[in-house]
């Protein structure tokens, strides 16, 4: 099973100590931050040290089980922590289901736990759950990003918005996990990344992996894709997801919405790649998908320098969502298909 | 006739010094830069000290009549020392029409001296070229916000791109123009702005022009305006224009072709304000205009901040085209009509 040439998180041999790479550094430095309890886990989701919908998943729950270790070691008082802890981390970012599905799992976990379990094999099963969670994770990528590199297209241009690279997840990444794929079968491409304002994965984080990766990368600014699709320079755009209801409405980082709209304008097809953890049957439709707005310094601040008059208003969705008849294919590990098919999509075992 | 609340340029009382106000300082400095000599105003115009299609006219022309005092006093030489300052400043930006046009009238008030001419009669009457120049825009853009504040909706919301206001023209702007009107015709829609990567325009100076003259703006990512469209938010969208050409296709700030394409999807009626001086009849279509690229550094920085890879390839087209097929209406001092209709306006002295 190929793996991403970097892991962006790591947890130490005893288990007691998760390091991550510090997202909102790069590309300009390397910074590795350490987080040994909830509250560190939860404030790294919450400022962005860590974001895309698979790694949020996977930072949580391999997070959560480092933080059991600093639980009480009476099972009673070890379980009120842990209900406590997992409360913590639902409360920082409401749009990526993915991290729910994490959460969901560590619950589960708990409650399987005999009765008399204690403290210790309470930690174990945690840390195996949240292995399994990044294992699962980092599977998921390998399988739909070779499943979608067959729909990109030999040569010209893709577009790509935001990240959703292996820093977006435990694996080599949706969206660029398919676009690395392409590039391997030996299709011809360049990449376009949107910059994806106002925090800048695409200028920051998406031109990082891709250089590092050899495939030819161009950043432009958000308000560019379309003067480029007018002149014939993007034959496909490839993003990733942070939750896709039912329907196959899809919630991704606010821009992607008028990177649909453009393509269907352009007869442009437009994938959505994303492991089935992002996927939420319990939604009928994108409206049901909770939008966070983040803090209005984002959109006022450039490089930590403020651009508006300060106290001007401003809007900051961190999520649009496209409707399911504005995406060509939904690109996951149980196979490619239209929106409408997705609900009916079964596990593959391949 | 109603007046700019400031003016962001001023020529000393001997006319010997043309003062601006720096834009790129914008909205948290007023800084005043005198301009003595061609290379001055042509540093000006090039690293965007002063920008905007018809601003750039204005200060081209006083800030050429304000340099032909440092020419030489002999007849022949001044004509020489000309000829190199007009053919200077019209290598600066090679987009805008507006620029070319002040260039052509002053080329014309020195052919239109008589040959025996002294040097201080040529001065006087480019002097004289470069205020009509600019009152003539002054009274454009009042006018033609009158017309187009007729076309705003009574509420909701207006989107604008770039800047288009007082500060990119010699008199109250044209797309922002227009609005400021609409606001005093007792409309009470709220206006949303476009960031308007990469030089932030939209950020800094609209919303700095729109907050001091009273009006509600909500600063927004590039990328944002489309969710906002599909919640409904977004009314009509207003812009200025670059240059014109004879089949109405319309050259505007990067982003503005992005507007329009989702103008059209949401059925949006969006607007083009600009005076005559930005239509370029000699051109047949958008396809012959001119596009500056502009330095990489711009998309790479964010307030003066490294935010990519730094040696990563980027685009940097400073401006889009935006097909007469996408524009509603456009709207000059001659009045207001569809891109087809452009051709056929004749002058209207009301």
């Amino acid at each position: 099973m190929p793996t991403p040439d970097f892991s962006h998180f790591r947890v130490s041999d005893d288990g007691q100590a998760l390091r991550i790479l510090d997202q909102r550094r790069l590309p300009t430095e390397e910074v590795w931050l350490e987080l040994g309890d909830v509250e560190a886990v939860a404030l790294a989701i919450e400022r962005l040290a860590v974001r895309g919908a698979p790694a949020i998943g996977c930072v949580a729950a391999l997070g959560f089980a480092v933080a059991s270790h600093g639980f009480a070691d009476d099972p009673a008082r070890f379980r009120d922590q842990a209900r406590a802890g997992l409360a913590r981390l639902a409360d920082t970012r409401p749009t990526a289901v993915n991290l729910f599905v994490a959460l969901r799992e560590l619950e589960q976990t708990l409650a399987a736990c005999d009765a008399t379990a204690g403290a210790s094999m309470m930690r174990q099963a945690l840390s195996q759950c949240a292995r399994d969670h990044v294992t699962a994770d980092l599977q998921a990528c390998d399988r739909l990003a070779r499943l979608g590199a067959e729909l990109l297209p030999s040569e010209g241009g893709v577009l790509t918005h935001c990240n959703a690279g292996a820093l977006a997840t435990g694996g080599i990444g949706t969206a660029l996990g398919v676009l690395l794929r392409g590039r391997e079968l030996g299709k011809r491409f360049v990449v376009f990344a949107d910059e994806t304002r106002p925090v800048l994965q695409g200028a920051r984080l998406t031109a990082w992996e891709l250089e590092r990766a050899g495939v030819p990368v161009q950043v432009i600014a958000d308000n560019m894709a379309g003067a480029l699709m007018a002149h014939g320079l993007i034959q496909a755009a490839v993003v990733g997801a942070d939750r896709i209801a039912r329907n196959g409405d899809v919630a991704n980082k606010i821009g992607t919405y008028s990177v649909a709209v453009l393509c269907r304008y352009h007869g442009i097809p437009l994938y959505v790649a994303a492991p089935w953890t992002t996927v939420d049957l319990a939604l009928a439709s994108g409206a049901e998908i909770p939008i966070e707005e983040r803090d209005a310094s984002e959109v006022r601040h450039h490089g930590g320098r403020l651009m508006t008059p300060p106290q001007v208003a401003v809007r900051n969705p961190a999520f649009d969502v496209t409707p399911a008849q504005l995406v060509t294919k939904i690109i996951t590990e149980r196979g490619v298909c239209t929106p409408q098919q997705l609900a009916h999509l079964q596990p593959s075992w391949s």
